[in-house]
């Protein structure tokens, strides 16, 4: 690890800190780089926004995505101040960036009352024993929706 | 299952094929309900966000939480046309909704070329075997985070 991957830690812990500091949400900062360049940043928005998808991973790939015009964090890197929820990790996997650095981890989280370890239980058990109920409706033509997308020409993939 | 809840999950379905042919993104349609009203909706939008969050659940997510001012989905059920990818299922989680109905399942979404299967897998994997890296990197500096949090008297929790 070098200095300057801890210097981008220092700026996600630092974000993390000013959205508390402001009441925007939970304590959380992260930072995305390419090229040794800030191009995306972000603090957790949960509570100030009515958004419990705007936890700062999400916010700083939304920003990032944007900066970048693209769907992909190809080639960039993720200072987060603390290792990703489900919600956050799965988010990244779809995005693709090359690397992720993480300050605090999920026993910290829930030792500041964060249960992401949870979660990260629930998303391994079957679908019939989790705490949220999840039922199968309407499966054929639930399907049916890939049939149309892969005959569809003009689609872009992703 | 009641003839309400088929109607819904059909809702889902057509803002998937409507997103579809509007080339707003993949094949993904859902719709959030609360006392028989439908309070928001959603299609994936990735490729013309430019936004990898923007799952059809993610938005639909977003647009109840907006209409309802709430960070939370208490007392809601949620219509997917597939069955949530992690970031979805996290989302969710968050959100608290009261049940949650899928059409098509993980393995038709592999059918399609959505590899949410492997999403799965990997957050099961111990964090040095994921396909992308991740490292822990300055971890005392954002464990104090959540000291700084535990001690903060005017935060909203959530």
């Amino acid at each position: 690890m070098s200095e300057a991957d801890k210097d981008f830690m220092r700026r996600a812990i630092e974000l993390a800190q000013r959205g508390m500091g402001s009441n925007a949400g939970g304590p959380f900062g992260c930072v995305i780089v390419k090229e040794g360049r800030i191009v995306g940043e972000g603090w957790n928005r949960v509570t100030s926004d009515n958004d419990p998808t705007a936890h700062a991973e999400v916010v700083a790939i939304r920003d990032a995505c944007t900066r970048l015009s693209s769907f992909q964090l190809t080639g960039c890197k993720v200072y987060t101040s603390c290792e990703p929820c489900p919600m956050c990790l799965g988010a990244l996997y779809w995005a693709r960036p090359e690397a992720i650095f993480f300050a605090a981890n999920r026993d910290d989280a829930a030792y500041g009352g964060f249960d992401d370890d949870f979660i990260y239980k629930e998303l391994e058990r079957p679908i019939g024993e989790r705490t949220i109920p999840l039922a199968n409706l309407l499966p054929d033509e639930g399907r049916a929706l890939f049939d149309e997308w892969l005959k569809k020409t003009d689609k872009t993939t992703y």
